[in-house]
């Protein structure tokens, strides 16, 4: 019986890099947190501290900011892709890279009813997320969002569940449902030619909409409706992981004041939050290999 | 020489308010932090403990919910003024009160093209504030935002600035400008028909456009202009404030590369930042009493 | 080719639990934050919205309080497997149970120069965590750290590492190495007299003492061996994850002032850092299970 | 009537500076993030752009480094007025500066029972902080804390107070008290032989002994006890403020389970919280000026 070592890799996270193109007037802007997590034959610098296979993480760093000059970093995945290769392809000790994205929008200022051609304003709510990993055998892009916060004021029960010694919860017919959704969806060994930009909008188009049209039973059936269908509307997914908070908004007791409260006034509590995991996959679906294996908290 | 008891105030801080209107099947909401704060006769607290003169915390955050039903909280600018009030005038020991409040914008779901009646997605990056202030002699309305996200990719110098033995910055004619805005503007004994949607909308959008259009040599100017166009725009407002900190974008060095970077790869800083206060005020403008003393750290 | 419904689990999550002892006038304190996941026969809830064998997060809540009330949920260790096992015990549809537990460490407030029976400050920067699974075929319990901020002044070099066209970092052999780590222990089917209590403060003693005592060629090497001395002094121990952010002190560069720098004063950047996993194994370990499958991202 | 510039500065923010002693090999550090506000003569750059008399921000910055070489940044009190100093007198245009500092505290990693020369770990939960402002005509430091966690189990109660037609609160003999405690205590022109190290250590302990020993029959009067107890002990001090937040632990409802709870299980809610302002002051103090004018949020 012995200690070993186990699974490693390393990596620079979170570099906060922004992407202007100027070749016009009319500016173009992508802001991006970049994190590299690189595998391969590193033992030695674990073991024994020998740091001649290791490529320091500055120089992650600085070679993520050239290739966003050598190629447009929009889309992210296309870049993310690129970036992974390199480090494959031309460092020779290493054998696998993850790329793990995180990418700000920004819209452009309106003045006197035109967009501005180089001021723009931080927009939406959600941040697009995407996860690179290229193995030797496969690689798979891992596309998705988290902080997405969406509410319904009706529209959503939830009755007719088990009761043990401990249950106090009284079953409703109108309630407001809300979350902070993360979702992700894989394609593993993608052709070249998808339209990362179009997927992304698409899916989250059909997502809303599931979500905004189901009669909601439970946030774990809203969340499988809402996964199968944008698979169903993008054959090349072949895998959607969902998390979602349950935001409890309580309906406020006016019970004792001279008022009625008819699904009006809520408190929105912080904590303790339900929290649904929930996940669909094609049955043919090729393996995961790493594509779920998280490098950093963020994506 | 004694040690005597300095200025106090209390009350119940960051209530989280959801108001659904469901009148008719398009719902609507107003989404609040709601933070109260009471001046008044309340030393015999602070010095023996004693607790007659003191309306709980708990009492302020059951009052603000219901009066989330007595009256529509939006606009929150009437809202809070009538909940100041109300503890002004209805409960005895109060002679002042300050609401505090953040709101959250949410928009509806598209669906097939129309907007959902009853499903939203939490919208913009700002967060709306409101601070009102009732005195025995006056009252006062604070409106405002909190983080509003701005970039500006060129349009932004600064040079010939004091140089000292600890100088090493470069002067530049082309440099990105961004920051995470705060603003507020007071009014003072506002009239009773001030439309303030209208005016935040309206402040909002002249300050969004003199970012855009002014040719900047320092953040101080573009904040002072944007200000100074805002009150030109809105006569009630007696003063304006603006916080904004220099979120420093740095050219990424590419001169050991075999590359270029025309101002085009940057790399956006965390800390440390500069950080502008700048004011404008009408020369005519009534005193402003205790507009300006915060409460909470949100607003 | 159909779409099929992958894993899933729902539970409740981050209850913030505090558990007051007060059988004599010297109280004892237990504060901990409590995710509940349960996975089983459900579903026919994310399928149909059938809630027929969902057993509602706020019955688990309930369930965590009147736990904390019937054990001492000190150690939290064996209160995790406790609370699992009625979930999967008690509750039919229910085949595994993962629970995931922060603790915050309180002190005694001293006064003249005695322990407090009844006041206590927050200590300590680390929060202890534990994870609990429990499986059919097996228990795991998953005991650790998060944010244990650690910083040597001397005694950390980084030198002959690979070098490529993007390298620009010097080697040194005298530097800051600062973290921020996250560590994390596994033991399968342990016994049920292991003294959790006394692992947890023996574990975290021998990785501070190596990492103080260790001349470090590399975060990588640093961090192996901690982990090596920890599963060494604790035979129990399967297995063992380490996560380390690499805070990086850059020196400031004083060559344009008149002054020397002589690794005294530096600037303590946030982002980018390097991010460095590794992980130790015994080579006989039992399978590891659902032990490293996190439910929140808190532990 | 017309709109003119009111008041402005601006400064350098959040520079995070750490200070290693090493002239013997048993290291020191001083950990610290500093803030520079500058005063004076800089109209023309918010009216016109012009920074002829502008200090640049990055030249702010890199002079707060030089000075954590030039002398011993610790205590952080003469530190800030030696930087605040630098800027009033050697800098032409600057009538007044503000230095705000945070620093985090470290201390040593015992190894074999004794502590380690160049090893630390950061500790304590609360931030130390100081305001040192120079003004034409005085100087203040205010030192402080933010983020001390306290809790009482017991000796505290909640009752006699004023109900209204919103009350739903009931009264208490017995109950948790917690709050996370912010103080600030001013000293103006004090006296250069001042310890700053000793007063933080001694206010700090005169204001837990209160907390703890204190029968509590509000949070109002414990913070007034605790300041007028520290000042007191420190004839120095003219004017202390304390912000607190009560962090409201419930007693959980057993009432519908086969249990019961004597006080001994809680659940510490987030928001909202009731929040407490109070401040003590010699009746003879000196003017604050602008002691208490924040730049940042930071202290």
């Amino acid at each position: 019986m012995s200690i070993v070592l186990g699974p490693f890799q390393y990596g620079k996270a979170e570099t906060r890099l922004v992407r202007i193109r100027r070749d016009t007037p009319r500016h173009g802007i992508t802001d991006l947190n970049v994190s590299i997590a690189l595998q391969g034959d590193f033992a030695a610098a674990y073991l024994e501290g020998d740091q001649r296979t290791v490529l320091p993480t500055d120089t992650q760093k600085n070679t993520a900011y050239v290739w966003a000059k050598k190629m447009d970093p929009d889309p992210i995945e296309a870049y993310g892709l690129s970036l992974a290769r390199h480090f494959v392809d031309d460092v020779e000790p290493v054998s696998g890279a993850r790329i793990e994205i995180q990418r700000y929008d920004w819209t452009r200022v309106p003045v006197d009813g035109s967009d501005h051609d180089h001021t723009f304003v931080r927009s939406g709510q959600e941040v697009r997320t995407a996860a690179v990993t290229v193995e030797p055998s496969a690689f798979h892009v891992v596309q998705g969002f988290t902080d997405l916060i969406v509410l319904k004021s009706t529209g959503s029960h939830f009755k007719d569940f088990l009761v043990d010694g401990y249950t106090t919860l009284q079953p409703t017919d109108d309630r407001i449902m809300a979350t902070s959704l993360t979702a992700r969806w894989r394609l593993t060994d993608p052709a070249a030619d998808v339209d990362w930009n179009a997927m992304y909008a698409g899916v989250k188009t059909v997502m809303l909409e599931t979500y905004a049209t189901l009669d909601s039973y439970a946030l774990q059936q809203t969340l499988w409706h809402m996964a199968r269908a944008a698979m169903e509307a993008y054959p090349a997914i072949a895998e959607m992981r969902l998390e979602a908070p349950n935001k409890h908004h309580f309906l406020v007791d006016f019970s004792r004041f001279d008022e009625s409260n008819e699904n009006e006034v809520f408190h929105a509590d912080d904590r303790p939050y339900g929290l649904i995991h929930a996940s669909a996959v094609r049955d043919d679906a090729a393996p995961a290999g790493a594509a779920w294996s998280a490098y950093t908290g963020l994506v």
